[in-house]
């Protein structure tokens, strides 16, 4: 009943901390000054139990991870991350539950100083959406259409943990259990991007699907070396410890179709990598040039066209060679 | 899979039509440009089905209702409206239910030129989250912490038709019904307020629960005289057309806690009544008005102190005398 959920409010009502959050939790809606010279980056995600996050996960990594695929998405528009909305469904009001459910969220909102500005909570099958905003400089927001033939091609950090731990499930080692539970969105980096990357997208489908939509937006091709894909110590040592799902090496498909990275992929103009190697040392990997055309080409470590089998999703059929 | 929910993104891209609205449905997230001397209202509201809505609904009903709830919501700031997100739950992607869901939802889009900026579709039980936004003039949306003693108490339109349509079913009249399934959210009588009311609210969980939230942000008590409460004439022909469900009168409980009505509730200043009649004429009813102390006080025609048996949610239990 609504006594119930009025309750929930407890557990998310927090003063806001940030000089552009006029009015939180409260109103009939919240109140946010967007400073001169700036915009307002919007982006809107929802997490399904049995779907995005397993019903009985630990509360606290489904609050976290739900703003973290939120902030991922503001870390690619080149956006300092302000705050959030949250609508939460549940089949009831669990104290316990909400008490770790918030830590996790407030302990990722904190650590990138975002208020919680207004939420609504219902009652039905678990499902959380969150409605996340940030600040970007006025026209200096990243978009996925910049990029250009000649540009460079990277990733941050490493690709198919996630993927490889929700496999692995409790063989999973602990970093790579944290890269599916916990990620961290690249919010210092896509910041650092402004000015310099032609386009920036995020991780989250898997590589071949999401660099795909740079190539639309761009209208042109890439061509990608599988060799150079980044890999973790602990994504090496246990990628074959799973049963090989495909015909070809099932590294590939973790890194290239597993999703969950919520890692960025940018491309960068030649002249920008002296800048990109010094602003951001360690932080990036190349893995290929934009292409003129249409196309996107994987290419194995002897130079030769490659062709994929890559197993997941729709999209992904009659592609990838 | 996704392809299909790729194809469900065909029924909401739209081009952006608002001068704020800089970048619509497409990259990571989306960019919104608040003009200067503005501020930004946020409102997030669910709808699950079963509980909001009966599962098989009138898909137009549900897509126009959804936008409606947060409307009303932006309206009760005095803010004009810009744009939202929809985040869309599904158990399938049906092509029918989908074309009148986004017909519903861009009937009442267009009727306020709102902008759609960004989506998540997600497999899973029906349910729709929409994260809405307004511009409000710098330091004039209307909060509900504003009043003071001695200012009335208004409303507008007719209240309890919403709710009486719920429980007559198919016996509801055309006009009851509509209300039920598509209200029309005060926009331009929230605009009209600003500067003028002292607070507002939006009615949807019914009079009785909602003024109490302007009565606690401002630290006030209030009076309403139970005769005063405005009826539509189908109301008055049909309230008695359902089995009594209380003790008392069952306007009463319609019109108080029923829910759904998506009427302004607003507090004037005594001198700001002569530009009400003047600026909304027939648009408002007086109901009471502010009092010193915390109560909430029911009188009746007589004069006398009702003493109400309302029934419905947990948080009228124990009040309401």
């Amino acid at each position: 009943m609504m006594g119930e959920f009025d309750l929930i409010r407890e557990y998310f009502t927090r003063e806001p901390q940030r000089p552009e959050s006029l009015l939180a939790v409260g109103d009939d809606a919240a109140l946010l000054q967007v400073p001169p010279g700036h915009e307002l980056a919007m982006t809107v995600d929802t997490l399904v139990a049995g779907r995005h996050f397993h019903e009985h996960a630990a509360a606290e990594d489904i609050g976290w991870k739900c703003l973290a695929v939120s902030l991922s998405d503001l870390a690619a528009m080149g956006a300092q991350p302000s705050g959030f909305t949250l609508a939460l469904t549940l089949p009831n009001a669990n104290r316990e539950w909400l008490t770790r459910f918030s830590q996790g969220l407030f302990d990722i909102a904190d650590r990138h100083q975002m208020d919680l500005l207004g939420g609504d909570t219902t009652r039905g099958p678990l499902s959380v959406t969150i409605a996340a905003h940030g600040l970007v400089p006025a026209g200096q927001a990243l978009r996925r259409s910049g990029a250009r033939p000649g540009d460079l091609i990277a990733v941050t950090g490493t690709l198919g943990d996630a993927a490889l731990a929700l496999d692995l499930g409790s063989h999973a080692t602990q970093a790579l259990a944290a890269r599916l539970h916990r990620p961290e969105p690249r919010v210092g980096e896509g910041q650092a991007l402004r000015g310099h990357a032609s386009a920036v997208i995020d991780l989250s489908d898997g590589l071949a699907g999401d660099l795909r939509h740079i190539l639309k937006a761009s209208k042109v091709g890439a061509r990608i070396e599988l060799a150079k894909l980044p890999r973790s110590d602990d994504f090496r040592r246990m990628r074959n410890q799973v049963p090989r799902l495909f015909p070809t090496d099932a590294s590939l498909h973790y890194q290239l179709s597993g999703g969950d990275d919520y890692e960025l992929c940018f491309c960068l103009p030649p002249g920008q990598l002296e800048w990109a190697r010094e602003a951001m040392p360690g932080q990036f990997t190349l893995i290929g040039e934009i292409t003129a055309g249409s196309s996107l080409q994987w290419v194995d470590v002897s130079g030769a066209q490659a062709k994929l089998a890559l197993g997941g999703y729709d999209h992904f059929s009659g592609q990838g060679s």
